[in-house]
């Protein structure tokens, strides 16, 4: 799973005076969740408060804090104010997506057998190598994979748990709730078709597009931003634009991640080049590209089949990205791009948000979806 | 992980004239819940679907509800009436202790590598075998797992889900939710602690009570009477009680429940004869025979070390059960469950719990922790 559309660290509107920027902002927030859990943890004892430690070291180690920053941006452009008392109870709900994606993260690196993130090795490879340097008995990677599934569990309790104790008034939290439940069932279910389409060869576009719907853009930015205006009690025309733009932007920003992901400069995707295309990943634009391939080109169609999920020298990946392009597959997933990101922006411009938050969410979009290889 | 101490299948006080049993009930709030997903599910197509009908079905195929039992006892003891118009919220958010259920056995199977469950497949092995059956490319064991962790992290966010859909009141929901959340980390910490323990091949007693007392008795007992009580808004001296009776009776039943491991009659326990033994389960048991032969009898604790986890035949299980038998540590941990259903049982007499509470939790404090072999 992606960390998400770049956003920049610094927001227009702090959460209050003093705290810098918003990323320091959820880190405290987070900081202080995780603090809060000791009278809980240590009671069992030095293994436990060491588990505990291991998630927040992660949750806490960086990453964009995407989620919180749309989810907070959706509030203020529903009209939240940041010197409104209400406000810290607002950033917490918001900081508590970060325990989400820790649970999505972790255990979707169990499931892509990813072994780093972000530099660190991934929490079932951590632990894994602490049975090994122990000298237990047993398989260190069961070991490794069992307690990172627990850590993972944990980090989705305690998601709802920050959420529940964020100081939220009660018809705030009515309001909150069905989003974030949406939310949560929205990822998974989209991690699922994922694993799926990938183990059942599903090749369609719109098999692909649907993951992008709800395991990138709903969890995201539409999600985050409804949760935003849920709290603001923003009326149904503004909940309806932030959706739009948020499905639209979303979608645009994975299609954008996939084609970075076959051609991306691996200086600035940090991955080797082509990758996607060695772990035989079901994009938009490699369906695109068989879909095309079958109806003009059987022998391209061919070689992409022989090529995706292999084992591919510089040279071959090259070859393939020369194939995908000739068959029109970037230009398309280029129009599409265009065209949600025109209409997501269209949706946002109509919408009753606050002028600041539009001009924020608008250059959150380019970021998340500019041309940049 | 255990199913839990064996409750009556009947209540003495109904949720809800017309209801039937308990459980009958519990099963209804669950299938109204899983119903209501529906809206969130259907948009993401067949494969979500029936992954979540997966979940039903495995919530829904039996169990003995044994922890919404206790939650619905504890909130009648302290004063709830099943005709109060605030009972059905109450008795949906003790249902919701369900699904943490439900997460806690598909996650644990995974981590025990368990292939069966109540008769059925567990829910790794069935997409395993589904993945098989579709003759799909790649590794199907892994394939079920990952689709596993999926569905149980679905379990555990719909219980949250569940509780806030209850209907509880602003104030009852305040009261129920530091229960819920230390519920839920004391299970994961409780697993935790029993993985690492059995990596690190931790012998002593205190570990072993310690696993027992936040695996089983904490989320078995203990929280769920302390939820219930926290939902009738019960005195701190109710809920104390009620913690001291279910920690108590909690650790008792799990002390029976490793006798009936060693010593059980396959007949009854549904599993062979000495299975603990096999599995090399580190319970109190164990740790009394082992602490006690370290100290008297070398030969025996090196029998002891050879055997747990080693592949036994019935003779050797016979002559293990001799030596635990004989080292005192049988006697010792039946004194350990007297004691403990005592001052459990105690606790409760001396509470402010109703009578017909009182006779009812007496009675499952019975069925728990009685010598059944």
């Amino acid at each position: 799973m992606s960390a998400g559309p770049g956003t920049p660290t610094r927001h227009p509107a702090l959460p209050a005076a003093g705290s810098g920027s918003l990323v320091a902002a959820v880190e405290e927030r987070l900081t202080d969740f995780f603090a809060s859990r000791a009278p809980l943890v240590e009671p069992l004892g030095p293994v436990f408060v060491d588990a505990a430690r291991a998630l927040a070291d992660f949750v806490l180690r960086g990453g964009k804090r995407t989620r919180p920053a749309f989810a907070w941006t959706g509030w203020l452009g529903a009209g939240g104010r940041a010197d409104d008392p209400a406000a810290a109870a607002v950033l917490t709900a918001c900081s508590a997506l970060e325990l989400v994606q820790a649970c999505a993260l972790i255990h979707d690196d169990i499931i892509d057998s990813s072994r780093t993130r972000r530099g660190f090795p991934t929490v079932h490879v951590d632990y894994e190598q602490r049975h090994r340097d122990a000298g237990w008995a047993g398989d260190a990677d069961h070991y490794g994979t069992s307690v990172a599934i627990l850590i993972g569990d944990l980090a989705l309790a305690w998601a709802d748990d920050m959420t529940h104790e964020a100081g939220l008034d009660a018809a705030a939290r009515a309001r909150f709730a069905p989003v974030w439940a949406a939310m949560r069932t929205e990822v998974l279910g989209g991690q699922l078709l994922d694993i799926h389409g990938e183990s059942a060869g599903d090749e369609s576009v719109a098999a692909a597009l649907r993951i992008n719907r709800y395991k990138t853009a709903a969890y995201t930015i539409e999600r985050p931003l409804h949760m935003g205006a849920a709290l603001a009690d923003a009326d149904p025309d503004l909940i309806a634009a932030y959706r739009e733009f948020g499905t639209d932007i979303g979608i645009a920003f994975q299609l954008r991640d996939d084609l970075l992901g076959v051609f991306g400069d691996p200086a600035i995707t940090g991955k080797p080049s082509g990758d996607d295309l060695r772990e035989g990943k079901r994009t938009v634009l490699v369906a695109e590209a068989l879909t095309r391939a079958d109806a003009t080109d059987p022998a391209a169609a061919r070689l992409l089949r022989e090529s995706l999920g292999a084992d591919l020298d510089a040279d071959r990946v090259a070859r393939l990205r020369t194939v995908i392009t000739d068959l029109g597959a970037v230009d398309a997933v280029e129009r599409r791009i265009t065209d949600l990101t025109d209409r997501g922006l269209a949706a946002l411009d109509d919408s009753t948000a606050t002028a600041e938050a539009k001009a924020h969410l608008r250059k959150m979009a380019q970021a998340a979806t500019a041309r940049a290889y």
